[in-house]
């Protein structure tokens, strides 16, 4: 029977220390067989940390035998690579058999990773980019708070890895905010891969932490199981609005004489000899090359936990439908659209459905129309980016609709690794940014996000749209709150007309539903196709009409849709005759690009024509920086007629 | 004549005062009519800044004739939104004309952008990314350190972007390192785009900086011209060993009483009528009119200044040649170039011409030799990526050619914006990045750089080279280090088969010359061709083996140089017959879809597959990756045999 702490306790008995005790010989052992099995991993910091583990799942309310119970408290390890610490605590209290982990540690399909994966039952979260674990707590802290629940969340660091700057923003997230439900647990081993912390980089956690409105402990000894659970206690039943730090001095390696303190074992593991030395200090059995038989075996794979699957309920509400006469910047139409989500989902008295983060750009966001709906559901995070995606990802997986939005320089460019991470995690955000593309002007170069398409095509996860206007904008964010998973929509910074039919009437009226891999023919014609999406919709009709003129009947495809594409109307332009492809993006990494894998995929080559962004962005109106890189209307038609020969 | 003070004064004279206030005067005006005539700029913390800005050009080391001077000081714009009070500071001082700058200002090839870039004389850096510039600022100061001279560096940044998390990793370089000769300006101005700053995301800049190691000096009136020049003056004589803040209190919009202490005026400009009335207060006639018509005439562009295009001589040093029967990891043969390029370039008492960055990762990239080498040269930056490729960039550009390596998921996906600034700036920056592709194996998903190809494909002047083996990777990296420019290399981490001929002699042998945007025919075939590079090089060799004994006559290409891609041998494959493209790599973002856009470009469709990663890759051994995704051998040479039919 695993043990649980009684928190009224003023210290824990002798009998639990005991217990602890025997835990913290047989979890050793199982860090040091499954590192030396796999010939790599990190033993040194799962030594150091494992105290504090073995605590910490005596105080945190959970359940292996429902690793995700709603009630349970969570537990991240921002230090992913610790994972034979974490999983050989986990298998002590039963999530899974010990001989799953140690037979399938770091093997292709075992479901037991080198840094820790959420696919292990009792691991709430992938880790193992040093210092976004606490942007996840964070996010995790903030989400039980407003659901005005009691959960506690504890996020075990690494000393090394409070160098990372965005750890600071969390830390500002969190006093910010009084997330006094959350505890960081800092291993100060003072040992990081290349020597001492303090030779590497010097810093004062005390002084930082505490500097910045934390309740900073310092542990003495990392190693005193009672002092760790007093110190750990009190953090858990902590009201004050302070989050707390424990800085626990620990030692690398600790409980193997001759680790201790080596910078190298952080991430070398024992060679036989050495194993052997180890468990016989340890006082345990040696059955390493039993182990190194039955690793011969396929691996079982049978306790890989499914990606969580939970997604709020979320209202649509009414459709906003946009005029003809009055341009209007999709930027608009993503506030209106939000506003409306909010007063259809988030009710008065009750927890928020919908969440809406930024960083100092809230009016230029149009987020200030849900600011002023749902202030509690409206996070303000300052300039910091890296910390905000991160939080967002978390908090998207604790039940609420997360929009994320800032410009596309910081929404994509800035925290692409962040984005990454909530990938891996299956996590459900809404990135949406204004001001993307050359459309930016003025600004230049450092805020014309010219590679959204381009980097959001390297995760696996994510949908990527692009509205053509504020009609279709709203319909696309409509679309992206009610269903689950990672979005992007991106959009430019300025007014722009509505899109209409050739008679004149809105083409994204009330009747439009927006289907993702679905491309819309703005225009039909026969001679080419020019396809597009987003700001450079209106130019690519405008070069529709004046090679109408010219007696040319082209197609105008509005490929809003990017992730996943229409592969079948690019397939379908090809067959009518050359295409152009029109972007306000990098034109090698962007739509065209990606219509040119379609159709060599399919043995196709029609006359084709890429047009984009060739060079950096100058500073100046749109209009003249779209004429530069020849993405005016007058170009785009020009272009078609010399494909037509 | 511009002021240039004498910094053996205790104060500033009453004719330098006054000399200030004049200065004051013609610059607010400038910073109000350029904004106002752009209809877009940022006058408030202009205005807030001017009086630092224009003390630090009184006291800097400066030659307005000659902007790029080898013996100026530094004065990095953090905030480079700001660049409405830049300009107008540098005008006064005749780095170019008033009028180019009020009928440029933010139009289209005028040469004066919306946010600082260094095609303005007088300019050190672009900026606009907030957070950022300290690093560039402190790679500077490290620079004059490594050259024994006494240049300064001032770095003027705002308030809110000090709640970017790479700031503190700035911060903690500075002080590691002694960076005396570096002071920090804070604009104190207390507000940012959304409000207060302690609304927004409160901070104690005196007790952060202060607590990190930094002087951190309080100004309490940032406007008071005299208490500044004292201030600047000490910190710019400051031979303490410890770098300078002065955190200078100010007013947003000052001078303008309808504008001060008013956080709007951050990003709006003042429409003609109270513009009438801000001039009228400053006392000066109102032409705002006239400027108008001026900005109906095409821009001069006249004063644009041309990138930098100083790089030191660089001796490549002997080529090591690595022999067919011992198998060696890409990144020794890394490690040991550089340590070449450092024997026959860093001379002992003289400055290092080659200088090694690394983030606690020094052993895994295989710089110890260099570092052994070139102690002085080498920076531990510790886990602090961001900055760390920032300041990299910085270094780049003052003549040191900066290798920065770390696992590809650090100097790539995490960085992506840092480097993407580098790259605005023209810097000369050598990314070589070990650890990348599946070929990581255990470490699993987030150490799994597979996405480096898609991602610096979206600037314009970064080079991409993987090499197949260590006799390519030496040749590449001594190609690197001669050539100027921004160059990243990729290697995987593991040892690797020397790249042979079919007789079995070496590939790469020592009279191999790597010439970029040049592939290489390892095998030669007619049948169809296999088109591959980096880690998965030998499985091609291996699936060449396996087709001939199939029967088949099939070529390997081995497309080291990416970016500039070989389009010539690619379309040379695609007349051959089919074309499989196998890498280790994102399959939609990297060599195939390049490839697939070049034969679109060309019309020709050849039959052809490509093989790359399909979904985030698992945790264990490189070769039970690979073969999950399809990229072992046989794999490969299936996919070759269903393509001939």
């Amino acid at each position: 029977m695993p043990l649980k702490f009684d928190l009224s306790a003023a210290d824990l008995s002798s009998a639990e220390l005991a217990s602890l005790k025997e835990m913290r010989t047989r979890c050793a052992r199982r860090i040091l067989l499954s590192t030396s099995l796999a010939a790599s991993g990190h033993p040194g910091g799962s030594l150091s940390s494992l105290d504090m583990l073995l605590v910490a799942y005596g105080i945190l309310r959970h359940d292996p035998k429902n690793p995700r119970m709603e009630a349970r408290d969570r537990f991240v390890a921002s230090i992913g690579h610790i994972s034979p610490g974490v999983y050989s605590v986990l298998a002590e209290h039963g999530y899974f058999n010990e001989e799953d982990f140690l037979a399938g540690f770091r093997r292709t399909g075992s479901g037991f990773p080198g840094h820790v994966e959420s696919i292990v039952p009792g691991v709430e979260w992938d880790t193992g980019n040093l210092g976004q674990g606490l942007s996840t707590a964070v996010g995790m802290a903030h989400a039980f708070k407003l659901k005005g629940l009691n959960n506690r969340v504890f996020c075990l660091m690494g000393d090394g890895e409070q160098q990372k700057g965005q750890i600071v923003e969390a830390i500002r997230h969190a006093v910010k905010y009084k997330l006094d439900n959350l505890t960081v647990l800092i291993d100060r081993n003072k040992l990081q891969i290349c020597g001492s912390t303090e030779d590497i980089m010097p810093q004062c956690m005390q002084k930082l932490y505490g500097g910045l409105g934390f309740n900073a402990v310092k542990l003495e000894n990392g190693h005193d199981c009672n002092a760790i659970y007093k110190a750990m206690r009190d953090a858990y039943r902590n009201i004050s609005g302070v989050p707390t730090v424990l800085i626990a001095q620990t030692v690398m390696g600790k409980g193997i004489s001759f680790m201790e303190n080596k910078a190298k074992y952080h991430g070398s593991t024992l060679p036989a000899d050495d194993l052997a030395k180890a468990l016989a200090e340890l006082g345990v059995a040696n059955d390493f090359e039993q182990w190194q038989e039955k690793r011969k075996q396929p691996v079982s794979g049978k306790s890989i936990m499914p990606p969580r699957a939970d997604y709020p309920s979320v209202q649509a509400g009414e459709p906003i439908v946009y005029p003809v006469d009055k341009p209007t910047d999709c930027r608009s139409g993503y506030g209106n659209a939000l506003t409306s989500l909010a007063q259809a989902n988030n009710k008065a008295g009750q927890p928020p459905v919908i969440v809406g983060i930024s960083c100092d750009l809230e009016g230029s966001v149009k987020m200030d129309g849900f600011h002023k709906h749902s202030p509690q559901a409206y996070l303000e995070l300052g300039i910091q980016e890296h910390h905000a995606a991160g939080t967002a990802g978390a908090m998207s997986c604790e039940n609420f609709v997360t929009f994320f939005s800032t410009f596309g320089s910081f929404a994509v460019s800035e925290v692409y690794n962040q984005n990454r991470l909530n990938d891996f995690n299956h996590s459900n955000v809404k990135v949406v940014a204004t001001h993307v593309g050359l459309d930016v002007g003025e600004d230049g170069p450092t805020h014309q996000c010219i590679d959204y398409l381009g980097l959001m095509k390297n995760y696996f996860r994510f949908s990527v749209f692009m509205p053509a206007d504020p009609n279709q904008t709203d319909r696309i964010i409509r679309h992206i709150a009610v269903q689950p998973g990672n979005h992007f929509v991106g959009m430019g910074r300025s007014k722009t007309p509505t899109i209409t039919r050739e008679d004149g009437s809105i083409y994204y009226d009330a009747d439009y539903v927006f289907t993702p891999g679905q491309a819309d023919w703005l225009r039909e014609g026969t001679d080419a196709t020019i396809i597009t999406y987003g700001a450079l919709t209106p130019a690519c009709i405008e070069a529709w009409k004046l090679l109408k003129q010219a007696g040319k009947s082209v197609g105008v495809l509005n490929m809003a849709s990017l992730l996943p594409l229409d592969k079948d109307a690019v397939l379908a332009a090809a067959k009518r005759g050359p295409i152009v492809t029109v972007e306000d993006h990098h034109v090698e990494t962007g739509l065209g690009a990606s219509a040119a894998a379609v159709l060599i995929d399919k043995g196709l080559a029609p006359k084709m024509k890429r047009l984009g962004v060739k060079q950096y962005g100058g500073s100046g109106k749109p209009s003249d920086l779209y004429k530069q890189q020849g993405l005016d209307a007058e170009s785009i038609a020009k272009t078609v007629l010399e494909l037509l020969g």
